[in-house]
């Protein structure tokens, strides 16, 4: 089928995604994004990283999430996603000094710990 | 033919795409990255915001660039684009505060103007 011209599809600027909170579905503050990790030949994002973690002054740690997990969520002024701090603490993660190299192992870990499909 | 599981993809944080300047390919400087503009749905770059003009102090522009347009150089520190000042004058733009609506017809009409495939 052949979609409609002028349908708007929906966007969102990258500055605009930074620094948005993110919460767990039972209202609990998650963290915030850092920034959008992009490939560079295709343009697709790769992964939005969440700052999460940093108690009591120790450094924090960035959570590459799959970019379907974010829903934006007005009342919040911020994301939503169905996740724990709990599913967290085990989830993929690096010191944000350190971007891990973005290979189809890596980025397959990453989504399937997310139960999300995986875009290459 | 299934793809290598370990060649990483070459990946750039968005971050680090805001305010990165812009030279054509004679060296003239063009402008600077203000953000990318992101369909929320399927996580593509829809299109690079470059901040050109603004001779004199009056206001600048945005202008929609294909993500595949940019090409980074190492030796400038910045993009560069096989366009000229010229050029970007003809191109399509908008004010920094009137974001368009991405429809298909929008899309088209950007990728057209600087002769990219266009990916929806």
């Amino acid at each position: 089928m052949q979609p409609e011209m002028n349908i708007p599809s929906s966007t969102i600027s990258s500055s605009k995604v930074e620094g948005t909170n993110v919460y767990g579905l039972n209202g609990d503050k998650l963290g915030s994004i850092d920034d959008l990790v992009i490939d560079k030949a295709s343009g697709q994002v790769r992964y939005a990283a969440l700052e999460f973690g940093g108690f009591l002054g120790m450094g924090t740690d960035l959570y590459p999430l799959p970019w379907g997990k974010l829903q934006y969520d007005n009342g919040k002024d911020g994301y939503v996603v169905d996740l724990t701090k709990e599913q967290l603490e085990g989830a993929p993660k690096y010191a944000k000094d350190d971007e891990p190299e973005y290979t189809d192992d890596y980025g397959r870990g990453v989504y399937d710990y997310y139960g999300s499909p995986w875009v290459r």
